[in-house]
């Protein structure tokens, strides 16, 4: 079974127009599919209006008791609930969830090291019998970047690295899986200023090139990683960039290969 | 096949001894079950953190654009999250919902009379073949009282009405359901005053008459309408009462009749 994995950030949550346009392409996209979330600039608008300043470090947030219930206020309700009635609304039968619902996603809370990220959930485990139940009934799930340690605390999660822990975990159990990662760019490229200088394929050598060079740097670093890991656990394709050309028939933007 | 449709309102969700005690009860509850459940004075509170007042006429909530996104993010993120987490940590396998998962509830906002409600949503229909398939995949449904109108809009509905319409909709469909609002009394009483007042027994003659002697008044009126209704639906049995008397094998409280 074919099952398509989209991955979508804050460039598409935080604009109604780009939101809006990114929903038709995705209830029109053929066969199983699942939609992950992030969470853009809402969660930390709406913590500043409630007197909490976002506290990133690394480009990562970190969570305090605070920030998580913001996080799973506006996560695992406003942004996921709207996305699902919206595409309802497509008659796309989309189906929210947290990593908490049907025990879909265990996490730990990650330890302490230099940087205490709080409340940050590493992922430990897919429980993918919830998944196939759900894609079977023909469902379309909704995942929010949220997770939980079964012993009744949610967590915050990287919206990239639930996409591709979901993407992995079908894997392993034979699903042709397509994962691809939704950003603001047409994928990885050489030289931002020149539309044309898009990364077509990636692979590792070559990342470890364009790292060297620096041309790779800060937040593409955790997704390419978290690209490579998908290619080299199984899943049948990886692609970066925009979702206007990542939801065609035949994507276009950045493959990751291994 | 047996459902036990279990509701529960602010006086449990707003205090963390009652709720931890009452999952516990609702986890050891045998066979199918749904849990749905209200605010509390978490939306109220978040609301005036927010800047936006509380408006309530007669009880209800007025749903203006503001207060839509409060109860979003605290009905289906905040509250149903953590319930659902709460309950996979006691081994109960449950999954949070909305109206517009699975398209579960329709509803339409409600007409713009003496009162104009905002997004109050006014249920038009239960999806009982998603509530089967969940059901069915022994998921535990843990309902926000929230609808949508298939056109992308969420919508408040009051969260004893969600109770009723999910009770009627599996009535309707064979199932014997047993329909037990939980509340902060032992059920209807007679004298506020005294435990000893409970009414064991209520039914439509009975309900006149007290309604009549203002013993009935307030939020008990829409409580108890809600409750006739699953009655005279087909729904088994009906309760109103302390979750803790209401939750055992032989509940104890008000049985509403017909």
């Amino acid at each position: 079974m074919n099952v398509s994995v989209i991955k979508i950030g804050g460039n598409i949550i935080d604009n109604e127009q780009e939101c809006a346009a990114f929903l038709k392409q995705f209830a029109e996209l053929k066969g199983a599919k699942i939609l992950i979330h992030g969470g853009g600039k809402i969660a930390s608008e709406m913590g500043t209006r409630l007197g909490i300043q976002p506290n990133m470090v690394n480009g990562r947030r970190i969570t305090d008791a605070d920030t998580l219930e913001v996080v799973t206020m506006v996560y695992g309700g406003l942004v996921n609930k709207n996305l699902v009635a919206s595409l309802q609304a497509l008659g796309c039968n989309s189906l929210g969830l947290t990593g908490a619902d049907g025990n879909l996603i265990t996490a730990i809370k990650r330890p302490v090291g230099e940087i205490d990220y709080g409340f940050a959930g590493d992922v430990t485990g897919v429980n993918t019998e919830v998944l196939e139940a759900l894609l079977n009934a023909n469902f379309i799930p909704v995942v929010a970047p949220l997770t939980h340690n079964q012993q009744g605390q949610l967590l915050n999660t990287n919206a990239d690295t639930i996409a591709t822990e979901l993407a992995k975990a079908l894997a392993s159990k034979g699903y042709e899986v397509s994962l691809r990662y939704c950003f603001d760019k047409p994928g990885v490229m050489l030289d931002l200023s020149d539309p044309n200088s898009l990364v077509t394929e990636m692979n590792t050598s070559l990342y470890e090139q364009l790292k060297k060079q620096g041309v790779i740097a800060a937040g593409m670093i955790p997704k390419l990683h978290n690209a490579f890991d998908a290619t080299n656990a199984g899943v049948t394709n990886v692609y970066m960039g925009l979702a206007e050309n990542l939801l065609q028939e035949k994507p276009y933007g950045t493959a990751v290969l291994s």
